[in-house]
């Protein structure tokens, strides 16, 4: 199995650009230097610019996971109550941690194509008084398994509105970078994300942003905690580059350049670019669906500019499409998670991904899906095209 | 301007595969080494074996106008008479190599969309008698300007039937390993080729194929020669890996990895696998020139597997094709050479190409020339999804 | 400042060879994929045989210190009395990891240079009984800061000879395949260590390797632990590849190459290798140290294999050696931490150094010491060429 | 055998920068586009800065060979008397391709370790008058089979005393970048160079210097030359970025970094630094020949800054020598060639290398000579640093 010519689409990891790739195989330097403090601070402001963020930024060296737990023991005590918005499999895994570490976790069940009900959502905010009320709300900006987002600019009206001064904590590993983000505007409390995904970087950094009202909340916090404490790292004493252990100088040189291709291309037109192509790709699943086999997993209202999920309206089957896309049209898709395994694939289109690229993926997956012998809707690919015409401008 | 999301569709050099560009990577040893010797041993083996050559090959540590050269005054003398198939721009160019070296250069004209005229050429080797009858006849295998194929079976049959004693030269440098070679079969007496197309190698080094004959001729040819001399090449003492100089170590690095990737895909797949991209290249142009503004250069019939020339029915306006495919959808194809500028673009399918970034490509293309403002024929990009569906069969 | 010529002995992260680079450089695969797992068995798999462990190893994407706390928490439970040997800087942070997730630690004060009094270690032990015994002795195989080595194999003499229940877990960090280390001989129950020192890897995964013990203690252990658990991590289904989240791809394609030349060249030749090199760059000290102004920092008897701490007898100045070193000679050395900053400097002698690569940073330290006007006793590089002589022996 | 921890020190190809092998690691570009010629432009000057020339130059995609070829066949005439000073194996090879292409070739024997004598070359110039007298003299700035310069000004100022009209042709291969060299200054008119070892990139690109005169004459010279001709280099079209076909795009990428990194560093200061690095690698071979088995192969006066052969008083055991420093100590040098195989081998010093990896590659050959049982004089090692003592001043 040859990955030279894979057009890569995973809902993340993304392919990583050349550029990253030959930065994370430069020479290993002193982690404790003035080179790479700099290298380091640049890697912290360009998070927080993202993030578009005042606040301070903790890069951990480890993965999303890293950044849900890092979030959680920072800001609660054992037993505080916390409302999760389930929007699906990685949601519900954060709602996990937070149950490990002790605490009194509530569901709001979102649905799974249509999303949360804000006004189901404000009901509960709302009538949510007395000494255990929520201490956090936590919300999926994208749920990587489904591609169904959450507005968390609403989240934060419903949280003003009822006057509820529980902390916003926002899980942004699939949309950072690839759908609209305002920390300071939302006043998001943490935001958890990671370098994979819209980042562009190899997996094994991430990070959270905090605001003020985090950081306060962080010195009464008694979840115990030594390798993830926000104290330590925020100290900043020269040594706190990177706060637990040896700083991780190939995956900072990565992070640093991914940032730069960045700011290089603009923020605000990686997230157009991201809005264009996840509308083709949507064209394109919607006309094969259009009297075919497959269709959208999610409401167009909610659907995510980085990863599109496509569902097998017979329920399987997803598991062989994915294996011929990947062995003969070498286009690597994700699969279905969890109880979603086989009913649906999943095209990420988050990163570094041009027109011309795009469009070879679902071309890919369609003769894929023809040769598995699935009925399909014509027109696919051109209408993806039409979305696509005048991509620079 | 990034590389990073880019198709790379000139018709050579081609995209070079990750695999390749990481040994060209590794650490320099010793060239005069016994490792470096198997190095560089497999190399000459694994291209006689592209060649389907029993003979020597020789490998210089440059590009292929440098096996151009080293055909001629390895076999020639000055004053000979040789004559040369003229498919375009780069047979062209190799005539010009020899008028430069004092042979008396005679001219069969091929047409630019029907290529050579072989009864024409019968006649013209069977007329040719006497003392300074052609000592060599020059054959571009695939005129990469055009992407037009001369027929080298044919040739020799012509050769034989007419009982001509010349040399037959074949320039296969955008044709091996994209299209059908068989050095002793078809007593092809000199191959030269170069690394940077089907080998999908980096540019830099070219080699010529012999034959016994060839070898033969060399003894007797007296244009001077040092740096591309074949008997410093061939003696054999270990000092001899590259003859001229110092051995390019990262290049043979690269083309030890590139010629591993053809044996593990196999050279007969590889082969039909270029075959079937183009059929689908040639059949979205089709499509688009269905009404539309653009045509194939070239006849069916001798329509190469590597390349694939797009003429603009007005003449004109190409050059706006190409910088919009890039710039916009990152397709970069190739110009129009010498006469042809602006009057039509290239597109290379040659290296290490998916059926999905082929589609992606054409897709790239076709979404420029629309940009444009160029009336296209509809459905290029499902016809050519209907020959790629089965790619792997 | 080029990092071009640098000959790097920081004592972690090591210089990291070019395969290992060129491994990581790899294009990214599916990390679900059946290759995938592949490549991540045969690093568990690698990692338990440099371990000389039968019992399972968990592999998390992230730094030591992730080591450390993944090792407390999946053992004990809040309150819980622990022993901790003291070593210096980095024994005092696992301790300080263990406080705060609320253990109760009990610190026995090892010796600068002379390391643990085992006799004093044996009193402690053996009087140690009742409900509130020591649930776990921590040792450090290797202190960092000071190249101590602890004895692994006496503790646990000294510990089976008490009939003392406690745990014994290890910090390999520094040691692993630098120093004989002996999971099942030596009945260690957790083993932590790190991929940047002895595995020449990139900084970025680490490791905990169990025993049967350890596991059945992890069951009734009730720290809370979500990123670190093994339970997650050991259910076996596919996708728990890497259990905390996506698998750091890159990551792990540089472990596999790296344990790939540490089995080519033989754990044992690679630990004979390190023994060596240390014996060299002591005696190059000695001499130093003859009426110089610089010595050993610990005593023969415990010095360790993967780095040298060299001691200013003037208690300063060891930072303008550091960067004397640096900027003139091209050679990185580490600092002294904490209390000793600029009290000493640390030479790293781990992972893949050659002889003539020693020698060189030996050399590079004198001239360094000597254009700081440092006195210093003749004939240290000699005395270490003689401890190197037939290295290959 | 691994090449990871090698300090590779073979007279050219030298060790090659990480920079430069990352920067012929990144995707390629159309070697036709502005953004290429930029780099193709750049590269043309700085070559010429670091010739210290305002003529042109003429880069060729290949080895130093090809660069003696091309001074040849472009300046020269069938049957020109040209004068050839040798200095030993590579002074010849070049008398040979002038041979071969039919020139008159007189040889100014040089005496191996005491160079050229210049009150000799006075006579043989003054004395050479009449139609037929030498069209061109061919130096070699630094014999690499010897390490033995030639004194290109001297040659000048003995032209010039003559008032004799030979074109001045100059090899400085392996002197570039290591050895003061001023094309303009010494009347240079043509300099044939190459990339693999002052300029410390891979081998396989080369380049002739030119001055006016040498344009002049290549004009009026009729050996016949195509891929060579400096005509076509110098039209200046924007096709021309590289004249002989493609260009080798991965090549030019490591040339610009190459020399950037050498202006980063500065000429002057790179120039200096050969010679103190010389200047150590001969006073420790000159306290290994005090009284011991082997010695400097020429006189101090002619030493060069790049290259120094060891001579085996014995006149035999080179290879042995290296072969042992390579297989045990991981040091890499050059073998004795042709006549001086076995009798010598030669330390490269040449392209970035600092202080300790000097002295590393020379303790690395005294513990190699002293495991053959070999005798040396005492305090080599010492010596050499103390030449290298203050680095960086």
């Amino acid at each position: 199995m040859s990955y030279e010519d894979l057009l890569f689409q995973n809902p993340g990891p993304t392919n990583i650009p050349s550029r990253v790739l030959d930065a994370m195989r430069r020479p290993i330097m002193d982690y404790r230097s003035d080179a790479f403090r700099e290298i380091f601070l640049d890697c912290q402001n360009g998070i927080a610019k993202v993030l578009r963020s005042s606040g301070p930024v903790v890069i951990y060296p480890t993965t999303g996971h890293g950044a849900w737990e890092a979030a959680l023991v920072n800001v609660f005590s054992p037993g505080d109550r916390i409302l999760v918005l389930d929007m699906g499999f990685f949601s519900r895994g954060w709602a996990d941690y937070a149950r490990r570490f002790g605490l009194d976790v509530q569901i709001l069940q979102g649905n799974g194509s249509e999303g949360i009900n804000y006004d189901e959502l404000f009901r509960l905010i709302d009538g949510d008084t007395g000494p255990r009320r929520f201490a956090g709300v936590l919300v999926t900006q994208c749920e990587t398994a489904t591609g169904a987002m959450a507005d968390c600019a609403r989240v934060r009206e419903v949280l003003n509105a009822a006057g509820h001064p529980a902390l916003l904590l926002v899980d942004v590993i699939s949309s950072l970078a690839c759908a609209d983000f305002r920390m300071d505007d939302w006043q998001v409390d943490v935001a958890a994300g990671a370098s994979q995904k819209g980042l562009m970087m190899a997996t094994g950094l991430c990070f959270t942003g905090l605001s003020e009202k985090a950081l306060a909340a962080s010195e009464k916090a008694t979840l115990p905690r030594a390798f993830w404490d926000w104290g330590k790292a925020l100290m900043g004493g020269r040594i706190q580059v990177n706060p637990p252990g040896t700083a991780p100088v190939q995956m900072f040189y990565g992070l640093h350049e991914s940032l730069a291709m960045l700011f290089e291309e603009g923020l605000d037109s990686v997230l157009m670019r991201h809005e264009r192509t996840a509308r083709a790709v949507r064209a394109a699943v919607a006309r094969w669906g259009n009297e075919g086999e497959v269709e959208l997993f999610v409401e167009e209202s909610i659907a995510s500019p980085s990863v599109t999920a496509v569902r097998m309206k017979s329920g399987k089957g997803a598991e062989a499409i994915r294996s011929i896309a990947l062995q003969e049209y070498k286009v690597q898709v994700g699969a279905g998670l969890g109880e979603l395994h086989d009913k649906q694939f999943r095209i990420g289109h988050m990163g570094r991904l041009s027109a011309a690229q795009a469009i070879g993926a679902l071309a890919g997956l369609e003769m894929a899906m023809r040769s598995h012998g699935l009925r399909l809707g014509e027109g696919a690919i051109n209408a993806a095209m039409s979305e696509l015409q005048h991509a620079a401008n």
